[in-house]
């Protein structure tokens, strides 16, 4: 028990607090970031989700984070942010498709991994994130061996052949601007710390790799 | 396993994604956010981590977000971040003290929250958070039975007496401008789903109080 002086009975606790050695002591392994990046229609979420599966099924801590769950709130548009906040607070927080606002999606993302990771969590993250600069931003904020770089290589023509959400049509159509692979540049990483054969690969099997890589890191036993 | 066609190795699994019904089971409690609320000095640090330290010995997945964990990466103030993006980006997501800046520090704050509670940790934040417009936000946010908004209500001279960080005094000597409880207001709860008299109980008997209210809710079992 904390030591309590009953004359003022708010002491000052924080050498009692749950530690992240505590939480990864709990959760039986290590937290985490893992972040995949690559072209749209690479197969980032999905080998994102089968590793989440893979590693749930195990019991191990995770999350994955996604365009799905940050959009409509921590990275929300200006348009969404305009209806509670103003106009004013929308136009200087809420996250359009200008070089400002990618570069603060990504640090924003990665603050909250780093977060979540901290909470012993294993954490994926699957955003198309291009540009080098912003994953080293990432991965600068964080401790030596908790960012996990995962690169899902598959060739442009495949991803485009494969164009789930009918993005590169519209790109090539002129009707999206700066859309990576197409019309702005995707900077592959040099030195990830994995890297995914996608094109020819299925998910299944990429994604016994991310485990595999997870489990001779030391991050899972 | 999932259906899989080989010649189109990338499937879209997301009708195997781990839901948050998956990681409550997993983790054996609901997830949820206990959002400490009160003036400084009030203990709702202390109080939440006391609350985190009672629930980690039960072996419940939780996090404290805090001024600690936020100040330096997802709320970062422009200063910190000017030296990697520069100015103008400082300038317009760097937190200082304005309003909008105020509002959006909790927006960040809760929207994280929610997506940790979506992992299914019982999620602790504390922050002064004086303005009954950025908490309700924050609920509106959420699922009902989600936000579990915990008012560490202590008197006023009783927080200025304890001045744990000296804040009150620079605040009374004008060297902090709109200092919550001495030159702004604080908004107190109009309806908390927990009232705590912080200025009379110890932080365990407080938080002994928030971990009942948790069973109560169903959130524990």
């Amino acid at each position: 028990m904390p030591n309590q002086d009953p004359s003022d009975p708010i002491v000052v606790w924080h050498d009692h607090a749950v530690t992240r050695a505590d939480r990864e002591q709990l959760a039986g392994h290590r937290g985490c970031v893992v972040w995949f990046t690559g072209l749209s229609g690479s197969g980032k979420s999905t080998v994102a989700n089968a590793v989440d599966r893979l590693l749930f099924e195990r019991g191990v801590r995770t999350y994955l984070l996604d365009g799905d769950n940050v959009r409509h709130g921590l990275n929300a548009t200006p348009q969404i942010l305009a209806e509670r906040y103003g106009d004013e607070f929308a136009r200087r927080f809420g996250l359009g498709f200008g070089q400002q606002d990618r570069e603060e999606n990504i640090r924003r993302v990665g603050a909250v991994a780093k977060l979540m990771c901290d909470a012993g969590l294993i954490t994926l993250t699957a955003f198309v994130s291009p540009y080098r600069s912003d994953r080293d931003a990432v991965r600068a904020s964080m401790d030596a061996g908790d960012f996990v770089e995962v690169f899902v290589d598959a060739p442009l023509d495949v991803c485009e052949s494969r164009d789930p959400k009918g993005l590169y049509r519209k790109a090539r159509a002129g009707e999206i601007k700066d859309f990576t692979g197409v019309s702005a540049p995707y900077e592959a990483p040099e030195s990830p710390e994995l890297q995914l054969a996608a094109g020819s690969a299925t998910p299944d099997e990429l994604a016994r790799q991310v485990i595999a890589h997870l489990e001779s890191a030391g991050i899972l036993s």
